[in-house]
C-alpha cells in the first residue's frame, strides 16, 4: 500500500466519461421517476437486462462506423466468444425476448433506463457511458403502436414541463425506401447501400448540403483527415435526392397546408373509414402504375361527402402526399409507408393531440439500422446558444421506431415491435436550460460538533446523534479533525448545515448542551440591516438541558422552515 | 437484416449476467429507497461514478487472483491506456475524491448503489455484475467514523425488517497484523505475503482448516485442477494461526464472559475515559516487552473506582485482551488495534446498541488488500438451507473497513477514510427467503380491447384509453393480433388486468360500452360456493354509454380495492 510521492498516480477518468454530483443525481431520479409514472400510466412494465451481452447479438447497427471496432467497447470471454458492453437498449430487449418467446405474454410492453456505451470519440455534451430510458411494445404489430409510442413520448415531455415546448416528427422508413427504390436502389442487393444514403441524408443539420453531396457520392475527408466511404451514387440520383431531401421546401409547404386548417375535431370518427377506403382504392392504382408519376389529380377520392373541417384535414394529407408525390416516381413501398402515416395522423387526432405536439415530418431519417416502418424522433423547439454563439433549436431528445427484423433474427419468425428511448442525460440538460429542473428540497444535517476528543465525551456526542436520528432527524457527528473548531463550521457552512449542537466540559459537567442556528447566524452576521428584522429574528444560539436536546431541535427547525415558507411566500 | 433461417442466431447471454424481471426490479427499488433513506438520516450525499476507470487508478485489489486479467474486464483505448470495469464502488470513490480533493470539503460523506463488474467464474447466485450500495467517510480519520459505519449498517439491515436476525462483527486489521508481525511476518517486505496469510484465513468458511492449511503452506489445487500457490509458511506459524483462528475456541469463551455481563448501560460516561487512560498506561509497557508474553495480570488496572456494571464491560473487554494476549505474542500493532476495537464498543454501547447486533469478532478477515484498520462484515444469522442440502446461516449481506491509503496513492498524504459495501442482490435474496421482500401494490392496466380493425374504429378505442390515462387511470389497448378475441382475454388474464372495455360495432353505432370486471370473473367462474357471496357479488359486466366510461371504471376498480382490502381485514 506504500506508494513514494514520485511514484504518485494521477487521479483521471478516461475521456468520455463523467462523475455525478448530489444535485445531478437528485434531479436525473425526480425526472426518472415522473418518465416511469407516465410509461406505467400507459400499461408498461419494467424489464432490465445486463451491461453485456454476446456480440452477435447485438448486431451491428450502430451508425458511427469511423472506428475499427465499429462503437462498441468488447472483450473475449474465457470460451474465445466476444462480448460487448451494450450501445442501446434495444438489441438487448429484442434477445430478452427472443430468448424468453415462450414463456413471454405478447404484446409485451415494457420500459427500462440504464446505461448504455459507446466507443466513440468524446465531445461537448458527447459522452462514452450515457443513459436512456426506454420503451417498447414487442408483437404489436400495428399502427396503433407506433401511434401510442408517439403519445406516451408526448406526454412525458408535458409531465416533465415542457408543454408547447417540443414536437413529436413522424416519417416512415418504406417512404424514405420508396424514393430510394425510385432512384434505382431496389431490393435487399441494395440494402447497404440504402442505409448509407439514409445515414448521408440524416446528416444535413451536421455536414450541410455540401457534406452531405460528398457522402452520397464518393465519400468525405472531416477536419481530422478521418475519410469517410460514400454511397457512390451518381450525379443524376445525388441531385435528385437532393431536391427531396436537401432544403425546407417541402416543410414549408406542408406548413402552409397546415396553416389552412382549422382546429381538427373529428365529431364522426366514421370519417376516417371513408379516407382509409378512398385511400385503400387509390393506393392499388398506384401500384400499377410503380415508377410511373402519380398525381392528386389521377387519385379518384370523392370528398364530397365530407365536412369542410374533414375534407380540409384529408386535404393536408393527401395534399402532402401528393405533394410528395408529384416531386418523384412513386411505387407500393411509398404508398404504404404512405398509408401508414396517414393512419397514424388519424388516431393521434382522435385522441387530442394537436400538429404543433405531434407531426408527419418527411426529413425524419433516424440512423440506426434496424428500423422498419415508422421512425419518430423528439424536438425541443426553444432557441439555445450552441458553442459557436449561435442561436439554435436544442434538438433532439430521443427517438425511435418499428424494429420488426429485429427480434426475427433470433426467431426466424415474425415478431413486430416500435419503441423509443429518451437520451436522459440530454432531457436533464434541457430541462436545466429552462430552469424546470425539479430538485427536491433537501435539509442538511444537523452537525453534533466535537469539543473534547476522549472516548467518553466522543461516546456522549454519538449518542446525541444517535438520539437525532431516532426521532427522523437528519443527523451528523463531526468525523473530521476535531481539534481545529473553526475547521467544524466552516464544514458546517459548506454543507449548509441548519444548526450545530456544542457541549464543551463544561456544559457537560453541567449535562448542558448549546443549539447553534446557523441559519439565523448567517442572517445576523450579514443580512439584517433594519430594526423590524432584529426584532423578529431568532436567538441565534440556545442553551438548553442535554435532555431537551430533540425537542428544541425540532422547534429550531420548524421555526426555520416557517421562515422559509414565509420567505417564499413574499417572493411569491 | 434479413437473415436465412439456417443462419439464425441463438438468443443468450454471457454466463454470469441476468436479466431482471418486473417484480425483481421493483422489489429492488423498495429496498434501495429503504437503504437511502438510512443513510440520509446519517446525513450521507449521493456521489456516483462511471463504469469505466483507467487499469491504474483502480489498482489490483481483488481477493481473487485466478484469472490472468485478475478478475476485471479491461479494454485498451485509442490511445493504447487500458481502461477497466470497477469492481466495487470503493477503489472509483477514491480516484474521485483525489481528482477533486481541493473543491470537496472533508469529511466528505457519501453513497452511491450501482453495478460492478467481475471476471471470475460464475455459480450459483454469483454473478459477474452485481449491485453494491456503498457508503464512505472519507477524510474522517476517528474510531467514531467506523463505530458510526456499524451502527448505520445495523440501522438499515433493522429498517429492511431483520431486527434480530443479523449481527455485525468487527474486528481490526492491526490485530490480525500484529499476530502475523509476532510469527515473523513483519515489514512492508512481507505486505504481500500477510495479505496471502489473511485471505487464507478468510476462505475457513469455505475450505475449511485442512483446505487453509495448504493455502498456508505451499498451496492447494481446487477441484478443476487450478492450483494456487500459498504463503509458504513453516509448520509452527501455521499451527500457530491455526490455533487463534482456526477454530470457534475464542469466540466460544468471549460469548462466556458476554453472558456473565448483564445489560450493560453507562450511566456515567466519564468511566470510558479512565478505561481509556488505563489503556493508554498499559499499552507502552506492552510496546516495551514487544513479542514477549504479556499476560492480564501485568496491566497495571485499577478496577476499584468503578461500579459492578462498570467493572463487568471492562473485564469483557479487557478479557478478551487477555485472553487473546495469553495465546500470542503482543506487540504495539496488536494493542494499537486492541485500543480502537475497545473504543469502538463503548461508542456503540454508549448509543445503545446491544451486542447481540454488533459485536467485537477476531474472527473477521475481509479479503481485499486496502483496508488498514477496523473491518466490519454483516451477517444474517438466520438458518437456510444451501445446494447441499445442508441448514447453514444465510451468512455475509456486505462489508466493509478502514482504508487510508487508497486516496493517498493519488494524492501522496493522508486521507484516512472508512465505508462499507452492501450486497444488493445477496440482501435481496436474504428479504425473499423470510417473505419480507416489500413489493407494492400494482394495480395493473384497464384492457380496452379491440373489435374491429378499420382506423375509424381503432381510432375510437384509442381515444378511449387516452380518456382513462387523461383520468389517472392505467390503460392499455390491446396492441396484438386483434382478430382473435381469444387472445385478447388471454392477455388480460396473464397481465391481470382488472377491467376490459369492448365496443362491436353495434355498441359504437349506439354510443355505448360492455365493462367486464375480469376479478369478478374470475371469483363468479371459479370461486364461489356460497349464496351470501352470490347476493354480495357485483355485476360481472355492466352496459353503460360510452361518455360514462372514465366514471364507470373509477367506480368498479373503487369496488374491487373495497374487496381487496376487505379480504385483507378477513385475513388479518
Amino acid at each position: 500500500m506504500s506508494n513514494p510521492k514520485s511514484q504518485k498516480l494521477k487521479a483521471r477518468l478516461p475521456r468520455g466519461f463523467v462523475d455525478r454530483s448530489a444535485e445531478e443525481i437528485r434531479a436525473s431520479e425526480h425526472m426518472l421517476a415522473k418518465i416511469k409514472g407516465v410509461y406505467e400510466l400507459y400499461g408498461f412494465e419494467p424489464i432490465e437486462t445486463p451491461a453485456f451481452e454476446y456480440t452477435d447479438c447485438l448486431g451491428k447497427f450502430l451508425p458511427d462506423t469511423d472506428r475499427p471496432n465499429a462503437g462498441v467497447f468488447s472483450v473475449q470471454d474465457d470460451d474465445e466468444q466476444w462480448m460487448s458492453l451494450r450501445y442501446d437498449l434495444t438489441a438487448p430487449l429484442a434477445r430478452h425476448v427472443a430468448e424468453h418467446i415462450n414463456e413471454i405474454q405478447l404484446p409485451f410492453r415494457s420500459y427500462r433506463a440504464g446505461w448504455v456505451f459507446r466507443n466513440e470519440k468524446p465531445g461537448p455534451g458527447r459522452f462514452r457511458q450515457f443513459m436512456q430510458f426506454d420503451a417498447d411494445s414487442v408483437g404489436a404489430p400495428g399502427v396503433g403502436a407506433d401511434a401510442e409510442m408517439c403519445m406516451m413520448f408526448a406526454d412525458t415531455l408535458d409531465a416533465l414541463g415542457l408543454k408547447g415546448k417540443y414536437v413529436v416528427r413522424v416519417n416512415n422508413r418504406k417512404i424514405l425506401d420508396g424514393v430510394l427504390e425510385s432512384i434505382g436502389l431496389e431490393g435487399e442487393k441494395n440494402a447497404e447501400r440504402r442505409l448509407t444514403v439514409l445515414r448521408a441524408i440524416d446528416k444535413l443539420d451536421k455536414f450541410g448540403v455540401e457534406g452531405v453531396k460528398l457522402l452520397l457520392g464518393d465519400g468525405r475527408k472531416d477536419e481530422s483527415g478521418d475519410f469517410t466511404k460514400g454511397a457512390g451514387l451518381g450525379e443524376a440520383a445525388i441531385g435528385e435526392l437532393l431536391r427531396i431531401f436537401g432544403s425546407t421546401d417541402i416543410d414549408e409547404k406542408i406548413d402552409r397546408l397546415v396553416a389552412r386548417e382549422v382546429e381538427l375535431k373529428i365529431a364522426n370518427p366514421e370519417f376516417t373509414h371513408q379516407i382509409e377506403s378512398a385511400l385503400h382504392q387509390a393506393a392499388p392504382q398506384m401500384g400499377e402504375q410503380e415508377k410511373g408519376s402519380a398525381n392528386f389529380n389521377q387519385i379518384p377520392l370523392d370528398l364530397s361527402s365530407f365536412s369542410t373541417v374533414e375534407r380540409n384535414a384529408i386535404l393536408q394529407n393527401v395534399g402532402l402526399f401528393a405533394l410528395a408525390s408529384s416531386r418523384f416516381n412513386v411505387n407500393m413501398t411509398f404508398s404504404e409507408g404512405f398509408r401508414e402515416l396517414l393512419q397514424l395522423a388519424v388516431l393521434i387526432e382522435a385522441s387530442g393531440y394537436k400538429k404543433s405536439q405531434i407531426k408527419i415530418d418527411l426529413s425524419v431519417v433516424r440512423g440506426l439500422e434496424y428500423y422498419t416502418g415508422m421512425v419518430y424522433e423528439a424536438e425541443l423547439t426553444f432557441p439555445v446558444t450552441n458553442e459557436k454563439g449561435e442561436v439554435v433549436r436544442f434538438g433532439s431528445v430521443g427517438g425511435g421506431g418499428r424494429y420488426d427484423g429485429l427480434v426475427k433474427r433470433f426467431t426466424g419468425r415474425d415478431v413486430p415491435a416500435t419503441g423509443f428511448s429518451i437520451g436522459v442525460s440530454r432531457l436533464m440538460s434541457a430541462l436545466k436550460n429552462l430552469g424546470k429542473l425539479d430538485v427536491a428540497e433537501v435539509l442538511e444535517p444537523v452537525l453534533v460538533t466535537v469539543m473534547d476528543g476522549d472516548v467518553a465525551a466522543l461516546a456522549r456526542y454519538q449518542a446525541m446523534t444517535q438520539q437525532l436520528r431516532a426521532a427522523g432527524i437528519r443527523a451528523e457527528m463531526y468525523q473530521g479533525n476535531w481539534k481545529k473548531f473553526g475547521n467544524q463550521l466552516k464544514y458546517a457552512d459548506k454543507r449548509g448545515c441548519p444548526l450545530a449542537i456544542i457541549q464543551g466540559s463544561e456544559e457537560r459537567a453541567n449535562g448542558e448542551i448549546q443549539i447553534k442556528d446557523l441559519i439565523e447566524g448567517k442572517r445576523l452576521s450579514g443580512e439584517i440591516t433594519d430594526n423590524v428584522t432584529w426584532r423578529e429574528s431568532r436567538p441565534a444560539q440556545e442553551t438548553v438541558r442535554e435532555t431537551d436536546l430533540v425537542e428544541t431541535v425540532r422547534k429550531m427547525l420548524a421555526a426555520q422552515a416557517e421562515d422559509r415558507s414565509r420567505v417564499a411566500r413574499t417572493d411569491a
